[in-house]
């Protein structure tokens, strides 16, 4: 009988329920809270967060991770003891002072960082980019990491990475794709998009973009779809998973794709095992897994041409005047046009990785004390000339334009691309065991696909680490090649290069 | 300096922190959950309810209280530490395993309830009536009470109110009341209300209702209005009060009505003084007072001829067609239409306390041994057949109507006639000290009356208890001769009396 193991579960299901409610304190923040509600849902979420935080820190926690260590257990149970001894041990590591004054200087920081954008200033930030560079250096010594402290950061959000194995993946993709893009724009191919700047009605915008989920086999009574400024998923459970989107009449293709990426991560939630809900055996392996499932359903299914065969007639149906001069191959090259841009979240799927890479190169460097905070702006307009070919005009759309930085999260923007090149291998592996997959997307029939995820990514949780989970679904260790193979021959089609 | 009270608040704030959360997810349960989610949320309720119920029991929770009590306070303070310590005295003297017993035997009586209603079959709810009340009984013997059982009950919902007194002023408004509802039958005159059965599409009922909150000077900054099958008011904060609706296409008054209602409930907790929000000195006194201001609203300000006086031509600017043939009188005169039914929800103002009157009896009776579940069926027709003149033809439309015996709720029905009662005292008491209030109302202009609420009733928050509030307030104890004489001037002249 595994006594300490029940305990520790007892407890963990406690913080499960307290993270499902601050799940929902969050998501309500950003939909339908009444503005002036912020100041006390600050506090509420400060005081959850505390409740979880001494729950996963406390003796009785420590004591019962401890013994169910040597316990005789499952499989099961020793993913979830692996994985909420990882928390623990994390947590119980930083101290409380450090998460109060990285909370403090952050909650500051994002106040800075909205002024200095309105005003292009980014001499005003750089000081708090060093204060949380410094603090998050303090929260990486106390953590521990293997070769440098970006290891640490990096760790919060893909687990088990290692800085230098993602330098070395990232590595190799910079110069293929930076070759891509040029080779892109000297292929004179200009596609069409005229059409995509029409007037898109809102309401037909969603009904399009939940038509488009629910052929996923998103399921709309476990899960919604709601407004907001900036777009995300969330869940409170396997049975509650709300994704958001933001609708503009002239951009109908930022709601579309925006609701099938959301509908990827939605998928995940939804795809875990109900028996096993709010354990780490049924949570999600890490920021970059999670990133393959919306990326793959955005990107390599809704980006592709056997996507718009099946769905330029839907397309045409909701928006028939839109569309009255438009053919399937002008939407398919619509949404594919690679175009070197300075938003990173306006970027195609190719560009997106330069964008990444250009953060991920600069966080690393301000953790090795190659850069400080004050050289952020040169660099960055070095390195978008160097990747992209483009210079920004000014730091507002330049080292200004993410949040990330002015919440602390150092760490965050290499998961991105790692989703880009986990979805890929997936993508291929996928290929090789359903069978037609394409014709089958083409006919509309996306649950064979949905199906797959589920059984070989969703419904394992957290059984396998991210890079063991790539090998136990692909039979290899993660590479680059997939990804480069894919938008090499996409675009080598689409660009006549 | 009163470290023990400092140290009381620190652990309440805490748990008004918890009620925030508990309070969000009731709202989004009965809003915007999907439907699979119940289960879940069920769990993540019960969860953080525990958690509450831990830290207000808890030694370090009595020692700092008991510690406080012999603190030099200010009376603020001592307002803090009178109602935590009775919650806290509550909670600790009800036995774990019983609120949990409580908890299940409702959660199963509640389905039994539904089918029971379905199927007309009163005689498979009524054990569970016992078992509730049974439970009950030992509640009241854990707390204690004074004369009798109910004391206990009533407590929980009107604190420091007696079943004795309570039963006093019921008894004084039954027979002026039955009297007076016999006259208007006899009188003949029938207002006209076949205009209120035209159609009135969803959009612009929330027009409608959505003005007269704002003229009434709820803050949509800081509250909200959604819809829900069960109409409710609740609040995460001063600054986020939720109320919702339900709108019928041919019931515009259901809806118009409903929001005034709960616009007079969300007012309440908007006008708490913000500095001490998630404390009793920032927090509402008993259901009855909370009623008060929603009745006030609806009935007193909402269904008085100045306030048609205003809103008539607003209603036929919304409406024009559906008002076309209709004159303010009419309108006034539909809104007030006293009739005997069968449904405590769809009374008027007269009979509702007469359906509560009766089900007053019956829950004293219950727990006197006057009365046993199997008899209530019979109790119930009679009794309608003495105070309203007519008789259920089923138990469905009859003694099952309601929910809250299937929750266990004995002791909630009786703050509904309280509050109108107290709603007439303080009307009474506005009246006299706001010039012109009838005048003003008639303009449109509602925020003195607001105003006047807010500085008398709103912001002193638990300071008094609800008697001591009334004499504060009106310079006498609670008296029904002030509704009673509303509701005789009002009808008087509505049915020529």
């Amino acid at each position: 009988m595994p006594k300490h193991y029940d305990r520790v579960m007892e407890i963990y299901r406690e913080i499960s329920d307290l993270y499902a409610a601050l799940a929902l304190m969050g998501w309500d923040q950003e939909t339908y809270m009444p503005p002036k509600g912020a100041a006390s849902r600050g506090r509420q979420l400060a005081t959850l967060s505390g409740m979880a935080h001494e729950r996963i820190t406390s003796d009785e926690m420590r004591g019962a991770l401890d013994g169910a260590r040597s316990e005789s257990l499952t499989a099961d149970e020793e993913v979830n003891v692996r994985e909420i001894s990882r928390f623990s041990d994390r947590a119980v590591k930083i101290p409380v002072g450090l998460v109060k004054d990285l909370a403090e200087t952050s909650s500051a920081a994002i106040g800075v960082w909205i002024k200095a954008r309105q005003e292009d200033d980014f001499p005003a930030f750089a000081p708090w980019v060093d204060k949380l560079v410094a603090l998050q250096r303090e929260v990486a010594e106390a953590v521990g990491y293997e070769d440098e402290p970006y290891d640490a950061l990096l760790d919060e959000y893909e687990p088990y990475a290692s800085t230098k194995e993602t330098a070395a993946v990232f590595d190799s993709i910079r110069g293929p794709l930076v070759d891509l893009v040029q080779r892109i724009a000297d292929s004179g191919v200009k596609p069409r998009t005229d059409f995509l700047e029409r007037n898109y009605p809102v309401d037909d915008q969603r009904r399009m973009g939940v038509m488009a989920a629910e052929r996923m086999g998103f399921d709309f009574e476990a899960g919604r779809l709601d407004i907001s400024p900036h777009p995300f998923c969330t869940h409170m459970g396997v049975n509650d998973v709300r994704m958001t989107t933001r609708y503009s009449e002239t951009l109908p293709m930022q709601s579309f794709y925006g609701v099938i990426h959301e509908a990827g991560h939605g998928l995940y939630e939804q795809g875990h095992d109900p028996e096993n809900e709010g354990t780490p055996r049924g949570a999600s392996v890490s920021l970059g897994i999670h990133e393959s499932q919306s990326r793959m359903w955005e990107n390599m299914v809704g980006r592709s041409r056997a996507f718009w065969q099946h769905f330029f007639p839907e397309f045409s149906a909701i928006f028939p005047e839109n569309s009255a001069d438009v053919s399937e191959e002008e939407v398919y090259a619509a949404v594919n046009e690679v175009k070197p841009s300075l938003i990173r979240v306006e970027a195609d799927e190719i560009t997106y990785n330069l964008h990444i890479l250009l953060r991920f190169e600069i966080e690393r460097g301000l953790f090795t004390d190659e850069y400080a905070a004050g050289d952020l702006s040169a660099v960055w307009n070095e390195n978008m000339k160097a990747f992209l070919g483009i210079e920004p005009p000014d730091d507002r759309d330049g080292v200004l334009q993410d949040i990330h930085w002015s919440h602390g999260s150092f760490g965050y923007f290499p998961t991105y691309t790692l989703g880009n090149l986990y979805a890929a291998q997936f993508y291929r592996a996928a290929e090789r065991e359903i069978p037609d997959l394409s014709e089958r997307i083409a006919r509309g029939e996306l649950l064979p696909l949905r199906d797959w995820l589920r059984d070989r990514i969703h419904r394992p949780g957290m059984t396998y680490r991210a890079g063991e989970l790539v090998q136990h679904v692909t039979g290899e260790v993660l590479s680059a090649d997939y990804f480069l193979a894919y938008v090499h021959d996409k675009y080598s089609s689409l660009y006549s290069l």
